[in-house]
């Protein structure tokens, strides 16, 4: 088994579980939030700093590292994690989002899909194959087929479209995957349609995967529909299988994502916002650029024990931001990953001493006041 | 006092000479070099990486915390040691060569300076009086007197009149100095004219001050006529106190700086470099965003043990590099800044063990082919 997944405890009252994922490298306490390293990175961050934070497991991309630095190079290394001296876990997500939504011109066909790189240009083409081939070359623990992500809004023709394919493609991913020592998760497409999510869930657990993605939601569409296509769709996936929402990151959307029955989610939110100097706190998002922090003296959050907010104030992060400092990148970084770590330990915490629910009724509204409005 | 400089040992053969370097913040070995944090942090480093490669001493530039974010709010945060959270050392340049290199408009009297920030292009006017206070209020433990840095190269008149004004100021500068827990050092300027060097070095040691910087130098002159400008300069200053040569940070000049009887030294040389892709190794300058390293699984630095050169490829970091990750400028740097503090350690152990002058002569002729062609 190339990984183990074990329910430790059910929520009485919501679809809420505690588990484990045991992987090679490492095991990680779910329902867990991860952190993406597009590049083989996690952007602004060390390895050293994301263990040292309690992170266990990454995103990674097999898109961007094909087209960037090619995956020879890091099959070379001896794998990702070699490559990136990260000796956590890693789920190397496919690319299909990536092709679908980075590209320019791609052409797809029952084959594969064709593309054009968002770097130079350059014209590729990829199979369900070839892509399983290669996330077997990168050695993530945790690999991703690649499915077909229709964009948002799309009509129900062209979602069934998608699915249909993303089945087919699915079945051939199971089939070219060769490490044993590497799980491989299916996606659920189906847009925001109930049947379609239905007829593509059914399918895929009947194929069999290591685990369950849910993929083609956080595309643009009102959160309360994404609640809404959770809501019916995680019941139809394997139970005993993990369950993933590819792409979310917000902190009311990970505590919702918790209740109607996720274990693991990933989103570029926490890393890309600190960048442009958005800080999630207690009291919400923090725009520590904002001239009203310029001689404020306290920690971008009272309520944060993090070492960015334990040693520096925020005028002095606001000044590193202003100034263009790769200094003020680092600690908003590091404090928003804290941050989303944090609010995943007290969800796990609230699940295990069977208060999920009463944990959820009070913290939901806060969190959706502060965070829902905005991606 | 507010610094205790003592010189433990001397060369027998040459003027290089080991010492400490005693203030409120810690103690540093000389001879040092002094990694610059103009805008009040290293660029791309936390002062707990400074801590851990064994830094005591940075330079931070009252001209750009005073354009920027204004001395007023880091004086509400008790100084810039906890603005930025630093527990060592700090010696702040007074931002005469800034205002003399990086501003639009100027205008110069006896009195003092009016420029243009590089920054909004705002009007500020700043005398002796002024600058001195200023860093009284950021509580560097040494403050740098306001001087007039003559452009290289610069008619004999002109170096006369810098020297002239320089000295001037320098005295106006230790008359408005206030904090006893804080030094005063003078700039020595002259250009590369002796006469000129021994006026200002005799004026300044006449005046008395806790240290002499070297100014003036590495502005675009001929690494040998800066030499024969220490060569004749550094013997007119008080021997017993420090010898600080500013803006010089080439392997090749260090060593040669200590020769000539130099004890501390200051430069963005390696952590500008670093950001722009150009490593120091013992090998001299390794260009790593070549393409011939794509593929390279040695380290940085085979000769190396810095924690970037333990855990990463060259591979790994010219594709950080190139896909324009933080990660790669964090990781050059860093290596950087401990190739240049280990060949001070380096430098230090051989005073230490009188053979400096056999260290100097095996180990110069292959930095200055290294190192001595370009800056």
């Amino acid at each position: 088994m190339p990984i183990k997944f074990t329910i430790i405890q059910k929520c009485p009252d919501t679809r809420a579980r505690l588990g484990t994922l045991q992987t090679a490298h490492g095991t990680v306490k779910t329902p867990a939030f991860m952190p993406v390293g597009t590049q083989g990175t996690v952007k602004a961050i060390t390895v050293d700093e994301l263990g040292e934070m309690g992170i266990g497991l990454i995103l990674s991309n097999c898109y961007h590292l094909f087209l960037r630095p090619g995956i020879e190079v890091i099959a070379r290394h001896g794998g990702l994690h070699r490559f990136m001296n990260w000796d956590g876990a890693i789920l190397t997500d496919s690319g299909g989002f990536q092709i679908f939504s980075l590209g320019g011109l791609r052409k797809i066909d029952d084959q594969g899909v064709t593309f054009t790189s968002h770097i130079d240009g350059s014209t590729h083409f990829l199979t369900p194959e070839r892509v399983t081939r290669l996330q077997n070359m990168l050695g993530s623990d945790i690999a991703m087929v690649l499915d077909q992500c229709p964009p948002y809004p799309a009509g129900q023709n062209e979602v069934r479209e998608a699915v249909k394919r993303s089945g087919k493609w699915a079945r051939r991913c199971k089939q070219a995957h060769l490490r044993e020592d590497q799980a491989l998760f299916a996606i659920v497409q189906g847009g925001v349609y109930e049947n379609l999510r239905r007829e593509s869930a059914a399918e895929l657990a009947e194929i069999g995967f290591d685990g369950f993605a849910i993929g083609g939601l956080s595309v643009g569409e009102p959160k309360e529909l994404m609640y809404a296509a959770l809501n019916y769709t995680v019941p139809q996936l394997p139970p005993e299988k993990v369950h993933y929402l590819m792409g979310v990151g917000s902190p009311d959307a990970l505590l919702e994502g918790v209740r109607l029955g996720i274990d693991i989610f990933d989103c570029v939110l926490p890393t890309r916002i600190a960048r442009n100097g958005r800080v999630m706190t207690a009291q919400g998002y923090l725009p520590i650029r904002n001239s009203i922090y310029s001689t404020d003296l306290s920690p971008l959050d009272e309520a944060c024990s993090c070492p960015v907010c334990n040693s520096y104030s925020r005028a002095y992060i606001r000044h590193l931001l202003n100034a263009g400092e790769i200094l003020g990148l680092r600690l908003t970084t590091y404090h928003n990953l804290y941050y989303l770590d944090r609010l995943m330990q007290e969800i796990r915490k609230a699940v295990s001493e069977n208060r999920f629910e009463q944990y959820y009724r009070e913290v939901s509204p806060s969190l959706k006041k502060m965070y829902g409005g905005v991606v």
